[in-house]
C-alpha cells in the first residue's frame, strides 16, 4: 500500500514511533503536565464509549449490576489479603494529606478494588438468598508505572472489574470463564482481532488468584498484548476477610469469587493490529463515525445528493461525519484516512455530471465508483461494512498465523525467539524454573496454556515429561 | 398517609435520620471503612446511570464532546489561578507517594478540572477554526470534607463537568445559560423538581467564576439544596494560561469560557423532595423500574397474567421488577414501597377468579382495581405514569410555595426566619455587608438573584436603595 501520510513514521521503520504517531494524530490523546497520565480526547474517549456500550449490554444481558466503590483504599484494607498486597503495594499512588491535615492512616488511590468489594460482601452476604453477587464497576484506577505508552500502560487506567461472589465453586468456575468468553468474543467479532486465549500459569497470575484466563493479542510486530483477565479466586479472599452465608440447610459456608476486567489498553491493541502508514484503521463496528462525507466542489446537485444521503444515514443510524470545512480535497482525503473512517465516501461537482461518486474503503483503500443514488450507495457501504469486518478480521489473522511458531528442544527455541517476533508454542513441564530459564536467556514470557492441545515431546526446556503445551513471547 | 414502615423514623420527627434511613433501607448506599466516601450501591447507581443517560444525550444534541482528563493536578498546575487555588487548597486530598519513592511535586486528586482543560486548551486552540471548543466529561472529584451525608456531601462525587471555549463573550454566555437551561428542565420534566433558578452573588459564586447560575431546590424541610450550577468565567482562567487564537483577520485574541457541572447530590435532592415515611418515591421518568409485578398465590391463570404482562412490558420498553421471591405479600408490599417503584402490580390468584388486579400508586398509595387484561393493564399504567410523573411535580411545587416567604424590613425578616423553614425574598442593595449581616445573625445565605422581578422597596438589611431581589435561605 502506499504510503502517503508524511507526517507518520512507516511502522517496519520505527514501530514504537509509528505508534506514538498514529495516536497524536488521529487526535485519540494528549499529553499533559500529569507525567504518565493521558488525556483521551474525545475521538479516542468515543472508540472507549462504544466498547463500553456493546460490553456493558453484554454484563447486563448476563444479570451483572453496576455499582460504585470509593477510590480510595485504606492502607490496612489493602494488607487484608497477603499475596494480593505484595503485587500491589510498590505500584501504588497514596494520599497522605487532606487539605492542611496529615492522615491518621495513609490511603491508597485503588489499583484494583477486591478489597473494597470483599469488605462490602462481608456486610450484606448472609443467607444463600444473598447469592450470587454479580457486580460491576467502571472506573479509573491508578498504577505508579515507571515506563508509560499511551493506552498500553498509564498510571491512570480506564477499565471495568467484575467482582462476583457465588455459592459454589462449580459456579464461579463457570462464571469466570463466561465473562472470559464475553471478552474474547467481544475481541473477534467487534475488534476484529485473532485472540489467543487460555490459562495464565501460577508465575504469571494475577496477585492472590487461584486461576487466571488471558486474552492474548499479538500485535503488527509480533509483540503480545495481554488483553483483558477473568480471575478465579476460589475461597481466598473470602476467609481472608471472614465472609460467610448459611446454606440452605442452615449451614456456614464460604463463598467463592471472580474478578475480571478489560481496560482501555484495548485502543492500543486495536491500533497495534489493524492501523497502517496512514493512520487508524478501525473495523465497521466499532468505529465511531462508519462513514465520512467528501463533497468536492460545489452545486446544488451536490447538495441535493448530500442532503438525501445524511438523511438516509440517520434514518439507518449510520454514524458520519461530514468534511464541508474550507481545506483541499487532498487534505481531506488524508484526514479522512489519519482518523480511520471504514468508509469515506468522495462526493465530486464533476462526478456526479457522469451521475456517479466513489466509496473509498480504508482497509484497502480500494475506490468503489458507485452510481449517486442514495438507495444505491446505501446498499453498497452496508454490504462494504460486513466485507471491511470480515476482511479486517482475516488479515489479521493471516498475519498472526505467520508468526506462530512451535520449537521441540531448547536450541531450537532460542534461535526463533532471538530471530522471528512472534509467539513459540512449547511442550512445558509445568516447572517455574523452566519457566524462569526462558525469561533469563531470552527475555521471553509464558503467554498462555494451551488447553485443547496435548503435549507431543518433552519438556522443551528440561527434556523431562512435558504436562501442557504452552505459549512464549515478548510482551507489551 | 399512613406510615407503615417501622424501620425508617419519620421525617416529621427526625429529617436527618429519616433520610439516611431511606438511603440506607433502599439499597441505594452503603458505608465502607473509607470515611467520608460512599459505596452507592446497585440501585442508587441505577438512578445515576439514568440521570447520565438522559443528561448525556442534551449533551451530545447541543453539540459537546466528551473526553477524559487526568486525575491529578500537580500543585504547581493547580496555582495558576490565584483565586480558583484559593477557593479549592484547602480541601483537596494530596498524593505524595507513588509506589515507595516520594515525589518531586505533590498531585492532588482533582475536586474539579478547570486547570486541566485550560492546559489542555492552551495546546489545541491556535485558531478561530478551533472555536468553540465544547468538551464534557464524566468522572469522580475529591473534596476533603469534614462532616459528610450520603449524595449530599460526600468526599468523593460523581459528577459531568462540561468546559467550553468560545470566540466571543456573547457565545460564551448563550453557552452557560443553555446548558443551565438543559439542567433547570432536566429538574423539572424528569426529576419533577419545581427548582428556582436564577445568579448566585459575588460572595457565592464558584472560584475563579464571573458569573455563576444556580439550580436551588427546596427540601421537603424548607432547606436549601444546590442542584447543579453553569460559570461564566470571561477570559480570567484564559488569561493565566496564555491561551489566545487568531481572528479571521490574524490578530491574536484570547476566548471565553464557562463550565457546568451537575452531581450525584441530584439524587438525594430527588429524595428530600418526594419520598416519605414508607421510602423512596421516584418519578416514573427517573425511575430505574417503573414497575414491580407481585404475584399472590399460584396457579396456571396467574402465571399465564404474569408471563402476558411480562411480554407486553418488554416489548414496549418498560422497565419492571418481578418479585416471585418465597416471602409474605405484605412483606413484597413494603419492599416494593421502600424502592419507590412508581406502581406495584398485585396480581392475586383468588382476584383473578374475578378477572381482576390491583394497580398501586407509590405516589399516594392508592390502590386501582383493574380488569386482569394484558391490553387493559398497558393502557391504565401508561397513563397513570403520565398522572404520576405530574401529580409529584405539582405536589412538590404546593409544598416549596407554601414555604416562601417575603421581608420588606429586617425585623420581619429575622423573625420568619427564626420561625419558618424556607426561603425568604427580599429587596437588596448588593452589598456584601448586609449579605454577611444575614448570615451572621441567622446563618441564612443567599440562594439567588431573581433576574425577572423588579425591586419594590429599599434593601430589607440597610434601607439604603434596592437594585435585586434575591433569596435566602438555610443550606444542605
Amino acid at each position: 500500500m502506499e504510503k502517503k501520510n508524511k507526517e507518520i513514521t512507516s511502522r517496519d521503520v520505527d514501530f514504537a514511533k509509528w505508534y506514538t504517531d498514529v495516536v497524536k494524530k488521529a487526535d485519540l490523546v494528549d499529553y499533559s503536565s500529569v507525567k504518565g497520565s493521558m488525556i483521551i480526547r474525545p475521538y479516542g474517549y468515543a472508540i472507549w464509549e462504544k466498547m463500553q456500550e456493546i460490553l456493558d449490554k453484554e454484563f447486563k444481558k448476563t444479570g451483572h449490576e453496576n455499582l460504585q466503590m470509593p477510590m480510595f483504599i485504606p492502607e490496612s484494607l489493602l494488607n487484608v489479603e497477603k499475596e494480593h498486597v505484595e503485587g500491589f503495594a510498590p505500584e501504588v499512588a497514596w494520599v497522605t494529606y487532606g487539605g492542611k491535615e496529615k492522615l491518621d492512616e495513609r490511603f491508597c488511590v485503588r489499583p484494583t478494588s477486591e478489597v473494597l468489594f470483599c469488605e462490602h460482601y462481608k456486610k450484606i452476604i448472609k443467607s444463600y438468598r444473598d447469592l450470587p453477587k454479580l457486580y460491576n464497576q467502571w472506573c479509573t484506577i491508578v498504577r505508579w508505572e515507571k515506563t508509560t505508552r499511551p493506552f498500553l500502560r498509564t498510571r491512570e487506567i480506564l477499565w471495568q472489574e467484575g467482582h462476583t461472589m457465588h455459592a459454589t465453586e462449580k459456579e464461579a468456575k463457570a462464571e469466570t470463564l463466561k465473562m472470559f468468553k464475553i471478552y474474547e468474543d467481544f475481541q473477534r467479532n467487534y475488534l476484529a482481532m485473532p485472540v489467543i486465549v487460555g490459562k495464565k500459569t501460577d508465575k504469571e497470575k494475577f496477585a492472590g488468584a487461584c486461576e487466571t484466563y488471558t486474552i492474548e493479542a499479538m500485535m503488527y510486530d509480533g509483540v503480545a498484548l495481554q488483553n483483558g483477565t477473568s480471575h478465579y479466586f476460589g475461597q481466598g479472599f473470602a476467609k481472608a476477610f471472614g465472609i460467610e452465608f448459611l446454606d440452605k440447610d442452615n449451614k456456614l459456608q464460604t463463598p467463592y469469587q471472580t474478578s475480571w476486567g478489560v481496560t482501555t489498553r484495548m485502543i492500543g491493541g486495536l491500533i497495534m493490529t489493524h492501523s497502517d502508514d496512514n493512520g487508524l484503521v478501525l473495523p465497521p463496528k466499532i468505529a465511531p463515525y462508519k462513514v465520512c462525507l467528501i463533497p468536492i466542489g460545489s452545486g446544488e446537485k451536490l447538495e441535493k445528493v448530500i442532503d438525501d444521503l445524511k438523511d438516509a444515514l440517520t434514518k439507518e443510524e449510520i454514524t458520519y461525519k461530514l468534511d464541508d470545512s474550507d481545506k483541499s480535497p487532498g487534505f481531506k482525503f488524508a484526514e479522512a484516512e489519519v482518523k480511520g473512517y471504514p468508509i469515506r465516501i468522495e462526493i465530486g461537482a464533476r462526478d456526479l455530471e457522469n451521475n456517479q461518486v466513489t466509496l473509498v474503503r480504508r482497509d484497502t483503500l480500494e475506490k468503489i465508483p458507485v452510481e449517486a443514488k442514495t438507495e444505491v450507495i446505501m446498499a453498497k457501504i452496508k454490504g462494504l461494512f460486513e466485507t471491511i469486518q470480515n476482511d479486517m478480521y482475516e488479515k489479521a489473522l493471516k498475519r498472526r498465523n505467520s508468526m506462530l511458531y512451535e520449537a521441540f528442544n531448547y536450541e531450537e527455541f532460542k534461535d526463533i525467539a532471538l530471530h522471528k517476533p512472534g509467539f513459540i508454542k512449547i511442550n512445558w513441564c509445568g516447572d517455574v524454573h523452566c519457566e524462569d530459564k526462558i525469561k533469563e536467556d531470552t527475555t521471553l514470557k509464558s503467554r498462555c496454556i494451551i488447553e485443547d492441545e496435548k503435549v507431543d515431546g518433552p519438556c522443551c526446556v528440561c527434556g523431562k515429561e512435558a504436562k501442557v503445551k504452552i505459549y512464549f513471547g515478548k510482551q507489551y
